[in-house]
């Protein structure tokens, strides 16, 4: 049933309801209309904010839909016409979704990364119109000859197409032949009319009528990373970093951080993102806990970027050479590991720019160059750029910059405050670069408002980080999750960091180590990508008075942590987390992002989602559902009824099925309503596999 | 302070926010990204159904929406060029909604028929930015010498602008001195930086940068009429119609029904709708009731068009000749009403098409022509169109008919069915006729799915009917009409009728002679157009039973009333709606769509809305306000509290004013909480004014 332009490799989709390609109909003349013969309107995915592409992953399960409706009764059919960055074209038929709102839907598994085309077209459905209204009127006694004769007609025009296999040509004969004899009587004509080997003919090669074809719409489809991955965030410089005897402490470099490799790629991350690697300004260099008064020993924060040893482009001496920051690449895609830095346009005041490039800066009516600033606030260690006084100039030397560290081995970016920065500036680098490499991935900090954030998501970001450590309540998460996956995600990829150097929330202050376990499970399970900043295994959850970050905050020091100590006395969360990546690998329902559902408790408290993947879109054929179900109040123990529309897997109302806790192990029988208590002390989620039924 | 291109004559808009106009500063290169310089996302007046130009109607407050923000913390300006049909240029200058999404707007009362175009200009706002960093740093004593420079440079800018007053130059000029001037102390500087005379002078004229121009947008401004009627609707044979001896009934004619036309036009309607007035089929006819057997007297439905006396261009021979007709037009516009004909395109098997024009019919395998049917129901009376076979015959045939009727003087067309013709064949219609007479009016009768019957409004209807007879209760009220004023009046204008022929629906047959109050009242408020079907000011309210239209239907014999009988005996809702036309016309509130509000109570079916104009946006300059407070219950007295936003219309919270019942003339003083006694069976609704204080 399923074939394509291209016949001799795999496919590069998967597709519950692809149909055979035939040319299409000519189209049916316009006469200056916008409208067409059959409306086509308000198609998905799109992305709401001007006119930019919506966005795909490899793999990823894209839902296309579409309104479309025709005047009177009579039925239509639409169909999907994907063409892949290679040409490979193909149709699939979407279904109603009888919403009452003329919607249609199918959802297509995309395999080839690249620039995607789609269309909808829509037709009358002759064969669905005659088989809907036969079925009313000769059940009724009404036009039955005139029912039979029509029928027959359609069976012929079918039968005489050369494309249907021969054998349903000849069914299709025979059938029209029975509906003409006047020995078939009505209640045999009626089984013809019903009869679904001969609607399933008609469902794989529809007989169209007044064609109508929509615009061509764009589909960018990137590498898989751009959509999935586990991250994991370390200072490199804090990794082996060891303390003197004179009670100072000696900075971690390449190597030395090279060494805790093995442990991140053992816990499952994919990616490890480190902050600044450049030289650190020593004019105005912060202090710890972001004093103005720093001891010579302080290392100061890597977002002050920029000395008398070389800007954006230079590795901190500290750290080492850019020989070792390759080695440092290498080794960590031995493991499995990419490699994020960050890019963070702004300089220290003895950044080399500022000498060699003062217009790229504000100078101030008394000659200073202008601090940046959240009036009267100052930050006195960094300089932000003025993209307006030289906009060609400052392109070309973050383009350069972007370009270096791409060829030491870097195709993930993790930008920093993007939002201080123009949109149309996002929009060029992040198009430019990915026209030369379209592997290279930027994931965008905007912590702003709900338009800047999704405008740089729409302009081009492949990920960005949200809301997420802010929405903790039961109904928070609910709308917070469902947004992401039904409202943004054609064109937001959201990251969930579970905390970051500059977020550690009340929840996590005061959850103890029960909100800890909470966050992870959630963040791993509601979104393909998602994060965690090094320390968080280790509960640090002690807050700067008064902040929402850590006391003795790592950016403006080292830390030594005893990892291997913690896990030995019980004391850390990397097993939780090593579990945690362990079942996102293995149930690929988890990587996907739009295949999120919001189920429902008793409970005030209980949140609960499923993630469900059909057998026909999965990688091996199988079908996947993960029920999660979350105590989200750290502190107390939780039992209610959980309410669940199991059809979104499958599963008749009512119907029992056997499900697995991936945590631990545990079997349960259950159906749409069950029962659960949630300990947020020992156990505070469930995370349950579907078992099939064997 | 309100400026535009053109000097010497009244201005095509009224508006709180014009600023003078100046040339555009050239515009950013835009070095091939779709992001601007400024981001400029969702402009409104917007259609979400393809490619269509949004819609507003002579003297319409229209509220301009736009999403803009910039990068970082200094602070935009955005403003809206509009240019009128004439093409007049004014700017209007947009407040922020402050509402987190990054929402601007401003609302211009548009006066001038044609096509309008708008556009979106953002910029960087340096006055705002440095009103707010020196307000804070001078206060906090932070770089005051900087900031206190800074301003001085930027009054220097401004006094320089020679399109500036002189006066305006000369305070600019002297406040920069005062700010440079050592002996000012901070105090004094900081009282600068909060003279509301400057920043009224740069709120006026902004000193822009980075001035970003958005795209151009057309607005199809209507003539008043299409959006803004009280509509009448009678058969016109059976005004005048009368029983003989014989005991048949003598059709009503033109003459006849001319002499209703005073008391149409006493009830305070503007627009008088007649069922069409064709030739009626004698194929199949249909008796009383809908019956299939009809008595030789039998006058058939109407909506059957076309016999051996003539088609869609004939007048019936029972109503008179074509000269009548043109005669009860002109009658009818001397009473200061339109006349709006039916537009039912469909014939009766006797029509001239049937025999002249086969191929516009389906013809089917039997060799008979197509019924109209709901498949197993047949309506044998009716031959839909087919308008596949030959669109370029029926289109040129249908323009023919209208611009037929637009020669005897119609110029409103009550479209029957349009939901069962294609929708590109009405958008080729309307576009077509609008372009040879721009005053021509269609009023869609879509009693369909959301989709087909909004894609009708936005492609072209002047009008549409709505889900209005349904919705009865408070909540189902609330969302409607919020939705009719909020979420589709850029392209969809409601005419709220509250009954028609094909519809008596349970909430009128059950609900006594308040529920017919109660309808009207909500109809005549709520939406700008609204209609009433002759019958209803005579609480006829029996239905055939199982259905929601009257028994002894008049789509198929005469119904002969005695108007002035039922008045006499109190018995007539007719003083009732007579009221409430004289309150839509005193009150220009009532004659907008977008300014609705809804406010709340206690009670489950007391119902709050109010509509508020603005003193700058109204006719006479002086605002309006218009509180509506219905006990959508018919069958009960409620007391509750209501709870109204008073913001709304410049009340602030907890003052009191004075409202009047423009039903009963009863004052009171209300604040924002108030208690109300609704009796359905005597005063189910209040009308009120607010007072202006004096």
């Amino acid at each position: 049933m399923v074939t394509s332009t291209r016949a001799s490799r795999s496919l590069p989709w998967r597709s519950a309801t692809a149909i055979p390609v035939r040319d299409a109909r000519p189209w049916q003349a316009e006469r200056n209309t916008t409208t067409r013969r059959i409306p086509l309107a308000k198609p998905a995915p799109t992305v709401p904010w001007g006119d930019f592409r919506p966005k795909a992953f490899v793999g990823e399960v894209v839902p296309f839909r579409i309104t479309a409706f025709r005047e009177g009764h009579d039925l239509i059919g639409v169909q999907l016409r994907l063409t892949s960055p290679t040409g490979d074209v193909s149709l699939h038929r979407l279904r109603s979704l009888a919403d009452g709102f003329d919607r249609w839907e199918t959802s297509v598994t995309l395999l080839e990364q690249g620039l995607w085309h789609f269309r909808f077209e829509a037709f009358a459905d002759d064969f669905a119109t005659w088989e809907h209204a036969a079925g009313l009127k000769i059940a009724a006694g009404v036009d039955t000859a005139l029912m039979r004769e029509t029928g027959a007609r359609l069976f012929d025009r079918a039968a005489a197409e050369r494309s249907r296999p021969a054998a349903q040509r000849r069914a299709l004969k025979a059938a029209a032949e029975r509906l003409r004899d006047p020995g078939t009587d009505d209640a045999a004509a009626l089984e013809i009319v019903h009869d679904e080997s001969i609607s399933s003919y008609f469902h794989e090669r529809p007989l169209t009528a007044l064609m109508t074809l929509g615009d061509e719409h764009d589909l960018l489809v990137e590498r898989e990373r751009a959509g999935v991955g586990a991250w994991y965030e370390f200072f490199p410089r804090s990794e082996g970093a060891r303390r003197l005897k004179d009670g100072t402490i000696k900075s971690g470099t390449f190597r030395t951080a090279a060494k805790r490799l093995p442990a991140v790629a053992g816990m499952g991350f994919q990616v490890l993102y480190l902050p600044p690697i450049h030289p650190i300004g020593t004019l105005n260099r912060k202090g710890r806990n972001n004093t103005l008064d720093p001891r010579p020993e302080d290392p100061g924060s890597p977002w002050a970027i920029g000395s008398a040893a070389g800007g954006h482009d230079a590795v901190h001496p500290d750290l080492g050479t850019l020989a070792d920051f390759r080695a440092f690449v290498r080794a960590a895609r031995a493991e499995g590991i990419e490699v994020a830095l960050d890019l963070a346009l702004q300089a220290a005041p003895d950044h080399p720019w500022v000498k060699e490039h003062p217009e790229w800066f504000t100078t101030l009516p008394d000659g200073s160059i202008a601090y940046a600033e959240n009036p009267p606030k100052k930050y006195q260690d960094i300089y932000p750029i003025n993209f307006d006084n030289d906009p060609d100039g400052i392109r070309a030397e973050v383009l350069r910059i972007v370009r270096h560290w791409i060829a030491q081995g870097v195709k993930v970016f993790r930008v920093d405050n993007p939002h201080t920065k123009p949109l149309q500036f996002w929009e060029w680098l992040i198009s430019t670069v990915n026209a030369e490499n379209p592997d290279v991935v930027f994931l965008a900090e905007a912590f702003t408002r709900p338009a800047p954030l999704q405008s740089l998501a729409a302009a081009g970001f492949q990920q960005s980080y949200t809301y997420f450590t802010w929405r903790n309540t039961k109904t928070e998460l609910e709308e917070f999750l469902d947004g992401l996956a039904h409202e943004t995600a054609d064109f937001l990829r959201p990251n969930l960091f579970v905390n970051t150097p500059d977020i550690l929330t009340e929840y996590l202050q005061f959850g103890g180590r029960p909100a800890y376990r909470i966050r992870a499970a959630i963040a791993a399970t509601a979104a393909p990508t998602y994060g965690v900043y090094a320390g968080y295994e280790l509960y640090e959850n002690v807050a700067r008075p008064g902040s929402e970050e850590n006391i003795d905050n790592e950016k403006y020091e080292y830390k030594l942590r005893d990892w291997e100590g913690a896990v030995d006395r019980g004391d850390s969360l990397a097993p939780f987390l090593t579990r945690l990546n362990e079942i996102r690998r293995e149930h690929p329902a988890l990587r996907q992002l739009r295949n999120l559902s919001i189920h429902w408790s008793d409970d005030d408290a209980i949140l609960v989602y499923a993630k469900h993947l059909d057998a026909a879109l999965a990688p091996d054929g199988r079908s996947d559902t993960v029920i999660v179900v979350v105590n989200t109040d750290p502190h107390s123990v939780r039992e209610t009824m959980v309410h669940l529309d199991t059809s979104v897997w499958g599963v008749p109302p009512g119907d029992t099925y056997e499900v697995e806790d991936l945590l631990t192990g545990a079997r349960w029988h259950w159906a749409d309503h069950n029962y659960v208590r949630l300990d947020a002390f020992t156990e505070p989620v469930h995370i349950l596999h579907v078992k099939e039924p064997r």
